[in-house]
Parts: structure tokens; sequence; C-alpha cells
């Protein structure tokens, strides 16, 4: 704590992003980053940026980008806004679109970065359980709100909640933003997109880097319509021109446009998550049916943190909170084929060794 | 307008940067990029940064670029705070640092992105008019502030304040975040880096933008007391955990370390500066004495917005201002000493259109 701290700076309590060893001695399952390396197009792309021009400044518009997205998504470019990440989108989401008098709703259990930028712009939270079983039901969502935002699929819980059933709840909750976190939706999950047109109120938020294996990159946007895209302008560029460099820019266009790339990396993640989804169940977990690139699964011979640090002590990094109703819980990232062999061997090892003992 | 968004947004008037126009027709000499290249060493780094790996998260502390900086200026590491250019910088700063429930205390003329950001964070702005002559003399700024903060060199009159001012007004203001803005330092002003052990409340700005020829890149950073920078990362892990990508960590640390490519391209935008300063006067313009990379100028042979619609016509841009006190004024990068002779060729090609009419 400092003298030179304002009020805001005092009340925070910062986001804790899952350990990022920079050593690369851990099989690392506990991001959720795509085991798969960017397609070559979007390294080709990356490299041809990398050049004598960089000591201009970019595109602060991101236009070329815009279009490649709207195109992908087959919606005109002023329903697109990008930024240095979806972190950084949603962030400029909850300053500028959240109704900071009445409370912002979402499921006690999600995204942790929700309850932290509600902190950084004092928008008070009301969180609404999910299930037993973790399902997200919207019909108990309170009409009077000054926003709601839930992740689809959810994290770290990998369940999706069908698009009809959204769709319902928009029906009905017409006065506030409703945000839509589709950060996995490419794994499993009906993406909203296609209700954008009938929904002024909606925001779907999406990322780059997980379905298109550019975490390294920082590239994210949201897609609604005009009105609230220009909101979010408003914001951005009160706040920072440029947010996304050139090299980032470029690499992020090529991603889009290299569809087939695309679809074969995130097949393949839902080919392996198929697997080690019943390798799980045979080790002896309750896993959660997922819909995206991560297993949500309980352990039933150890405790889940005990599972959590035999792992790491054996090189894998999963992700464990130690958070009310999910402590119990691991929250393991889908990686390449032979990085899941190594987990379920991991696995085997510390139950072989609770049997014996 | 729209119904979505909140009372932040709709108060708010966004930055609206110098002209980015990405067809490459103009000579642009209107948001003071730097006419050299990235040194190779930069363009090296970046290239074998772009590689696989892209898939994993950066590192969110930046910590090899924080030491590349801290060693560069001699400083400990935990004096060091990184984001996304300066820009993203200044914004945590006014989030995090500045007092909201007194004024914050800058000069009338600077950085127009200031009162952007006071608007964002609520904070009211007292501007303290500079001199007749535009120096910015610190000996008028009140005591009782929620914040200090001005550039130095100014922008965009690129006079620069000499260092004992600075730490004499230092002496008296050490209740609140004295914030010294020096995008433009390495052209020629004292930095005020070496006050930092000496005054807890002072903070440096920089950027790779301008001396080190990276506005492509967007990085910048802040130097000063751990406690501020532990108060900026508060800030920062509330709002994006990632602002800078696995490329543009690469590429900055490179910057910091090719110190002999950097010294070359900075005393080279400096001798060409001395020659365009001869050769604006010489033209029939007042220029002021400039310690940063462009010169601000006021053309006495014709109105300054018609100088500057005219070199826009002849394929030239440089920034014009129209705002009080500052309408008579261009402000011109220094280019290439190719695209300054082109400068004063479509200059001496208006005057005389102006003396045959």
């Amino acid at each position: 704590m400092s003298k030179f701290w304002n009020q805001r700076t005092k009340r925070l309590r910062p986001y804790v992003p899952g350990e990022q060893p920079q050593d690369q001695r851990y099989i690392k399952l506990n991001t959720n980053e795509n085991p798969a390396p960017p397609t070559p197009a979007v390294l080709k792309a990356m490299h041809a940026a990398v050049d004598d021009a960089l000591n201009l400044y970019p595109d602060p518009e991101c236009r070329l980008l815009k279009q490649s997205i709207a195109d992908y998504y087959s919606l005109a470019v002023d329903c697109v806004f990008v930024g240095n990440g979806s972190d950084e989108v949603l962030a400029h989401i909850f300053a500028g679109l959240f109704n900071p008098d009445k409370p912002l709703v979402c499921p006690d259990i999600s995204y942790s970065f929700y309850p932290v930028y509600a902190r950084l712009y004092d928008i008070e939270l009301r969180t609404i359980p999910l299930g037993e079983a973790f399902e997200l039901d919207l019909r108990e969502y309170p009409a009077d709100n000054g926003g709601v935002i839930f992740a689809n699929p959810n994290a770290p819980t990998s369940m999706a909640v069908p698009l009809d059933e959204i769709e319902a709840f928009l029906v009905r909750n017409t006065d506030s933003v409703v945000v839509v976190d589709e950060a996995y939706v490419d794994f499993g999950a009906q993406s909203c997109v296609e209700l954008i047109a009938r929904y002024p109120n909606l925001l779907v938020v999406q990322t780059l880097s997980k379905s298109r294996s550019l975490a390294g990159l920082r590239v994210g946007f949201a897609l609604g319509d005009p009105a609230l895209i220009e909101g979010l302008e408003r914001v951005k560029n009160s706040f920072n021109s440029y947010p996304l460099d050139k090299v980032a820019q470029a690499g992020a266009i090529a991603a889009f446009e290299d569809v087939q790339g695309f679809e074969v990396a995130r097949e393949e993640v839902v080919r392996i998550r198929r697997q080690a989804y019943l390798s799980l169940l045979t080790l002896g977990f309750d896993v959660l049916d997922s819909s995206a690139n991560f297993l949500f699964a309980r352990p039933l011979f150890l405790p889940a943190e005990q599972v959590y640090q035999g792992l790491k002590d054996a090189g894998v990094l999963v992700r464990y909170f130690n958070a009310p109703r999910i402590s119990e819980y691991l929250r393991i990232t889908i990686g390449t084929e032979q990085e899941m062999v190594v987990l379920v061997e991991k696995l085997n090892e510390l139950k072989a060794g609770v049997m014996q003992s």
C-alpha cells in the first residue's frame, strides 16, 4: 500500500492468471492454450509484417482485420470491435456498456476476471448460483439488472448453454447489455453470432487465443449491433488509440483467412478431448460434459489439490481453483495426444501410490 | 448515442490521432514517427519470436523486457512498468495514481490525450497556461493538486524544461504524483530518470515509438519508485494480464540491447532537425527551439491551415491543430533527409504561389 495509490487502486483485487513458467520444463495443461502451433499461413503473414515499416504506427482502426472477421461471420464491418486480447475487450465492455447503477448479473462460478473488472469500474456484482450439476439456467436471472455476462461454454466448468435458451433470455431481457463470452465456443458450443441481427443488446466476445492457437499474439474481438460497437470504440479511443501492433494485425488477418487450417486444428482438439474424457472416466474421475478445449473433472481416488500437486511434481501443470464449490475439481486443458498420454500415465502412478499406501 | 451506453461512455470525448493513411501515398511528417527503420538486430529478434510457440501465452510479467530496461537505466527491475504503448501506461496512471478528489494539473497546451483520460476517469483538470513564448514555468503550478502531468519536451511545442527546474518543483510538490512524459526526451532534453531515487512521487513515462523507431510495435513504459510501480501493476492486472504479445516483447528487448543502433538513429534525427530548423527560418517561419523529433513552426507568408492543406495536396502530411493559441502553427515531424528536401521544395512552391498572386 502506498499513499500515492488512489481509492480505486486500493480497492482492487487483481486477477491471478494460471502459472506461466517461462522455462518450458512443464507439460502445460493449465491455461487452455491450443496444443497446435499457429498455421504456416499465419506465421508467414507475421514474418512478412516484420519489416522496416515498423517505424510507422499501425492502422489504429484495424480496418483490414475487422473486415476479415466481418467476412468470416457474414456481418457488416461496423458490427466488429477488436482489442488486445478478449480481456481488454471485456474491460472496455465493463467500462462503457454496463450500467453501474444496477447490479451486473453473472454466474457464481465463471471466468474469475469478471469480479475483478467489476471492482475496477465500481460495479456491484450479483452472482446467480449454477445448479447442482453446474448447469447454467438463465430463467433464474433477474430482469432488473445493469447488464448480464456469462461464458458459453462456461469456464472452468466446460459446459454449454443451448442457443434457444439464450434466445429465450434475450426475448425478455431487452433493457440491458447481455454479453456472451465465447472464448471457447469453437470447440463445440453454439455461437450466438446469428442472434446479433435481432437483439441490439447482445454482444458476443471471442478470442484468437484458444481455437486459433494465438495466445502469444493478444487479439480478441466483440461482435454486436453497430451502436454497441460504437460505444466500445469511444472507450477504446479514450484509452489507447493503437492497441494492436502491426504484426498482430497481420497474423490475425491470416488466421481468419486460413479457414482450413483452423478447422483441422479444432477438430483435432475435439478428437483428443473425446479420448481424454474416456481415459479420465476409466481412471476414476467424475468428468463434466465438455464443449471447450478443457475438461473439468473431480478425482475420486485423491483430493483434487493433491492430484494437482502430484502432477506438478511429475512435470504436468493443470489448474486447481481453491474456491467454493469447485475445490474438488481440476481444470485440465486438452494438449497434444502425446501430452495426454503422459498425463494419464502420471495420473495412473498417483493412483497406484494411493492403492499401495 | 445509444440507450446501451452508460454515463461514462456518453461523457467521453475520444482522442483523435493524426491521420494514418494506409496507402503510403504521402510523405508522413504528421505523427512524429522516426524516419529510420528498426535496427537489424530488432527485426532479427522479432523474426525469431514468430514461431510455433505463439500458441502459448507470453510472459504476463514481461520479466526479460523489464530487466533490459532496468539494466539500460541502472535501475532495479521493480522500478519498471511496461504497457501496450505509453498511451496505455498513461491510462493506467490516470486510473490508479491521480487523486480524483482534487484537480489534476497540466499545461494548457500539451499532449491532447491528457484531457481525454481525465474524462474517462472523471478527473477534474486544471490547466496552467504556458508563457507567451510557450515556456512551461513550474513555479506557477499550485501546491494543492491531485497530481501533475506534463510532457518534457512538451508536445506539440517541442520545448524542454531543464532538469533543475523539475527538481525544484519536486522539492515542494511532495504529496501527489508528478508524471513527466518523456516520449521525446531522447532527442535532446534531460531525462528525470536520475531523480527517481530521491522522489518517491516521480513517475517517468517513455515509449519505444519515437527514438527507437518502433511505433508499429506498441511498447511503452514507466519508471519510478517500486510503490508507484506496484500500484500500476494492480491496475494492469485488473484490466488485462497480457498486454504485450510475444513478438513485441522480443523486439523491445532487442531495441534496448542494441545501444549503438539506437544512438546512430537518434543522432541522425538531431542532425536533420538542425538543417530543417535553418531551412524553415530561411523560408519565413517562426520556429520554436526543439528538443524533440519535430519542429513547431509558424509560417509568416500564409495562414498555417492553408500551408497544411497546400502541403497535403502536394503529398506531404504535417499536423495542424485547430486549437486556441496554436492555430497559426504547424507541427512538422523530422523525416529522412530526402523527405525534408521535398518538404522544403513544396513549401517554396507554396510561398512562390503567394508572391505571384
